[in-house]
């Protein structure tokens, strides 16, 4: 452990802890509603499926990394972190083009959770904190997973898109 | 240009290229305040202020896109879109952390603006609209450029704020 490394850091890494905590629930109250309203881009919500079975366990592990360091689960109720209440506000309330919105949103949440694991890989590290580093990279692991699938489907999803709308207006007419 | 690529797409892409037009404006309502406020971290401010610039070049730029498409340019006052908004509000009223926060903050709307762009991309490449390609490729590219600096930077800031946070703790006891 860093000798640097000391009670005050301790603090910070687990107010950190804590923030993943809530932006994770927040990233399943985001994804619940987007899945169900999904219709035509079934691979979409298929992957949507299964990133909120992954960020289930990936709550579950910060939950055990937070018992682990001492830190009482019934404490563990977030707040609403207002960063994460305005992203998820980026996916309601969308006209006909939600599906390239939610998919640029999602990106951006995405990126959001893997920097927030950066971050805090550093303080597990320079705190020598190896059972919390052990589950921190698995989510973020699992975070780029979900990122880059969304930007390898982005192409796909925005002909889709455009395919759809086009078919639409030629019916219409 | 694509034979399927009709005027229902071409009108996609226009409001596409309009929201990246807002998204820009909101991103330089983003960092303008950010960069008023750091006081420890001067490469972070000096970054900021070389992307404001890239900035209002890139809004320069989708001007011109638009324009060559017909678009008339007193109709680009931008109407607050509620993502880009959203997102604005990730920046402000934080605690001492603010730096951190900002910084995932700042990464995901990085990544927002990528995603845009590519998002964007597949559509100037279906409709064969060349010039717009260009511009598009020219602000993708220093989009990804800054959200690789806030990554390779994301280790220092997180060590530097500990380093601040211990600093002032023991500067109080």
């Amino acid at each position: 452990m860093d000798t640097n490394f000391n009670s005050e850091s301790r603090e910070i890494f687990i107010v950190g802890l804590r923030n993943a905590h809530a932006m994770e629930n927040q990233a399943l109250s985001i994804m619940k509603p987007q899945v169900e309203r999904i219709e035509n881009y079934p691979e979409v919500a298929d992957r949507l499926r299964r990133h909120i079975q992954e960020t289930e366990g990936q709550i579950t592990r910060l939950e055990s990394v937070l018992e682990g360091l001492g830190e009482e689960h019934s404490t563990l109720k977030d707040t609403a972190l207002s960063m994460v209440g305005s992203v998820a506000a980026i996916g309601h309330s969308m006209a006909g083009d939600e599906i390239i919105k939610n998919s640029l949103a999602n990106f951006a949440f995405e990126n959001y959770e893997i920097a927030a694991y950066k971050s805090l890989l550093v303080l597990a590290d320079a705190g020598g904190f190896q059972d919390a580093e052990r589950a921190l990279k698995q989510n973020l692991n699992e975070e780029e997973a979900m990122a880059n699938w969304l930007k390898e489907n982005l192409s796909d999803v925005t002909m889709r898109y455009a395919r759809l709308r086009e078919a639409g207006a030629t019916a219409k007419s």
